[in-house]
């Protein structure tokens, strides 16, 4: 039995979360592992707050008791966000500290620095539980994908959103409403724009694109868009041609060009990740060896967060040797990639069209004239004066073509009113 | 750049896969995981065979050739069946030389045997590809799982009888008919026993399920039917209710007891193994911390496969250490563990009925008083003199409760002609 010593920073919901998983499972993990884990000091803001199972003594507001302890080797970060966090993740790989942590933001914002840390002082860093929760998503990237070109890594990495946009499909709500009830539930912020403008799925993207492609691909790089706009008559729409809406993070290779980007979009109802419902989060992967793979599970959450920051505890514990993704990790953008803004993807359209005739054929001959080619056109009944619903779903095309497409369109007799780029398909 | 010689034994399907890929692989696992890995041997029956892309100097049939050279410091074993493989890998382990296999059946039968040479030769053993071809389970269960107690673990491990079923489903065809459809495609055997009677599901749940219980499962304690009495009409009528049959290989843990059976069952049309169609393979588990979580992807086929085989072999030469699951490793079963006969799921039951009054009330007092009670019912209309077909879903119940149930119903007022289990409800 290995006597191994911890340091904690930051005890809210996930740190309380992984003392008491720890608690829990201490005997198990000697005696699988051969490990005796102790926390020996816990880094709080406020040490007068009272922590059910926790006792006093480990706490600290000093970080310098953990960072200065030389019996520590290992140090879980579940402080949240880009700072103190960064720093004080930076100080402890410097001496030698492998870190386990859970932050998105820092990783992706500041990984590179986080590395260089890392490989100056002989540590690991592990962040497994930075994407996806409970999900192996990280450990599969890093682990399991040595003898494939990962050509595609898309993703539902956000229950928030995953939530709204599932209980506005199943029950025909509007975006507001949903949300309200998800911020009152406590699913949701009270300011919820990290999660429903898309950044955090945008973070996590940064994280699994660079190691899906083995080049950083820095959060700049990635478009976004959030679900703020989303209305449910579009969703109904989709669902009745059979697609599901899901805010999608998206990244794509080929050769040397890279799409990455975050956005909702529509994904036939029979696709693995259509039926990632809730809360849940699913990572779907396509390599040139495996072929289609998808790992699914909760997202976040006190305990299945806790329990991969765990895993990625063990196994640094138990693999002396520091671990790091195997790419040159830098601020920028790795020299030999683009990042396209001209992606191809297929297309849903909601135009408000002039109840005439002539109207269906000025708008697929504006489409065919920039090669958009059409999948499925559906009138729908007139609404009274306000002209006539169209719903168009387009074959893959480049998304600068679509975009010139519907600039030719004639607003006088077509309005173009929703544009959602549908993936999934051929 | 570490220069690290291989050899490998068995060059069909699968070896040649493997032999092509890191040809293909080579550059970039050099570059990414600095490792130049060169096959200088691979065992053979047939010398005078030709093998594309293979050069003749490499092949042998004389096993002392990789056994006996002390270069060659790891071994891929991909010749599948018992022996005589497992003597070749617990000859090469013993010797020191660490061996990845995709072969489910020398790990499902001997691997203590397997496990006790690695250990005395101070070697690894590693087997990802044997279960679930490209789907990274065994990875997932042996090292982001430290931190659960695995309680659940319930997959579609076998791609020919997933196919069949599928086929089945989609197009309301027979079960010979499709079997011998699938064999002409290759998608199953001239001697389909070893998928359509569950064997091969069989050797899978007992990898996974000692995984996941962290204690030996032999095979022989896996309960196991196969499909080859599967009915289209059960599964239409299952379908019409909202629910899909599947093969499904189940080990469930409570507590000391576990339950491990092959056979196939009705799941909801919502649950996330029902989705998995084709020859997709998928598992699905649930751990205390982590919840639910499913791994899918493809689950044979020579080039996924072939990547899981090589991701283990980059895994294992990175790693210097060896590598085994952190359970005691024996040829029974833990003696804390008791296998239970009387494992609880919901049923689905076809009777045919006499078409007269009271008929509903016995079927319904008998399951009654049997402790079996009903989720739902359905009489179907009469089909002539034959009787009147009554389709009955029940809660979750007792095995011998349902059995003690069936035999107390009056077969001159309802013959009981096909029973079925349902998982994945509550």
């Amino acid at each position: 039995m290995k006597q191994m010593t911890i340091g904690m920073l930051g005890c809210g919901n996930v740190g309380s979360g992984v003392y008491t998983l720890l608690e829990d499972m201490r005997p198990t993990i000697g005696h699988r592992n051969h490990l005796d884990i102790q926390v020996k000091k816990i880094l709080v803001r406020d040490l007068s707050k009272r922590r059910e199972g926790i006792p006093a003594e480990k706490l600290t507001a000093n970080p310098e008791d953990i960072l200065g302890d030389g019996e520590i080797s290992l140090v879980i970060e579940c402080m949240g966000g880009e700072e103190p966090a960064t720093t004080l993740m930076a100080q402890a790989l410097r001496r030698g500290k492998t870190v386990v942590t859970a932050n998105k933001m820092a990783i992706a914002l500041n990984w590179h620095i986080l590395q260089a840390a890392a490989l100056e002082g002989g540590a690991g860093l592990h962040f497994e539980a930075s994407v996806c929760g409970a999900v192996p998503v990280i450990r599969t990237l890093s682990e399991s994908m040595q003898a494939n070109r990962v050509t595609q890594v898309m993703g539902i990495v956000n229950g928030t959103t995953n939530y709204i946009l599932s209980k506005m499909t199943d029950e025909m709500r509007p975006y507001s409403e949903v949300l309200q009830e998800a911020q009152a539930l406590g699913l949701a912020e009270p300011d919820p724009a990290s999660d429903v403008g898309g950044y955090d799925a945008a973070y996590k993207l940064s994280i699994l694109s660079s190691l899906a492609f083995h080049a950083r691909i820095p959060y700049e790089h990635i478009h976004r868009e959030g679900i703020e706009q989303v209305q449910v008559r579009d969703i109904a729409a989709g669902k009745d041609l059979g697609y599901r809406l899901k805010l999608l993070a998206i990244g794509k290779r080929q050769g040397d060009t890279v799409d990455v980007r975050v956005h909702p979009a529509f994904v036939p109802e029979t696709h693995p990740l259509a039926s990632v419902g809730g809360a849940f989060n699913a990572v779907f992967l396509h390599g040139h060896a495996c072929g289609d793979m998808m790992l699914y599970g909760r997202g976040a959450g006190s305990l299945p967060t806790a329990g991969a920051i765990l895993s990625d505890t063990v196994h640094a514990l138990s693999h002396p040797e520091p671990d790091y993704p195997s790419f040159e990790n830098t601020s920028h953008l790795h020299p030999s990639l683009t990042v396209t803004d001209n992606w191809q993807s297929a297309f849903y359209l909601r135009l408000c069209a002039q109840d005439k005739p002539g109207v269906l054929g000025h708008i697929t001959t504006k489409l065919g004239e920039h090669d958009v080619s059409i999948s499925s056109i559906l009138q729908r009944k007139s609404e009274g004066d306000s002209g006539v619903p169209v719903i168009v779903i387009t074959h893959r095309a480049h998304e600068k073509s679509l975009q010139a497409a519907l600039q030719a369109i004639d607003p006088a007799i077509a309005r173009v009113e929703s544009v959602l780029r549908v993936e999934g398909v051929e």
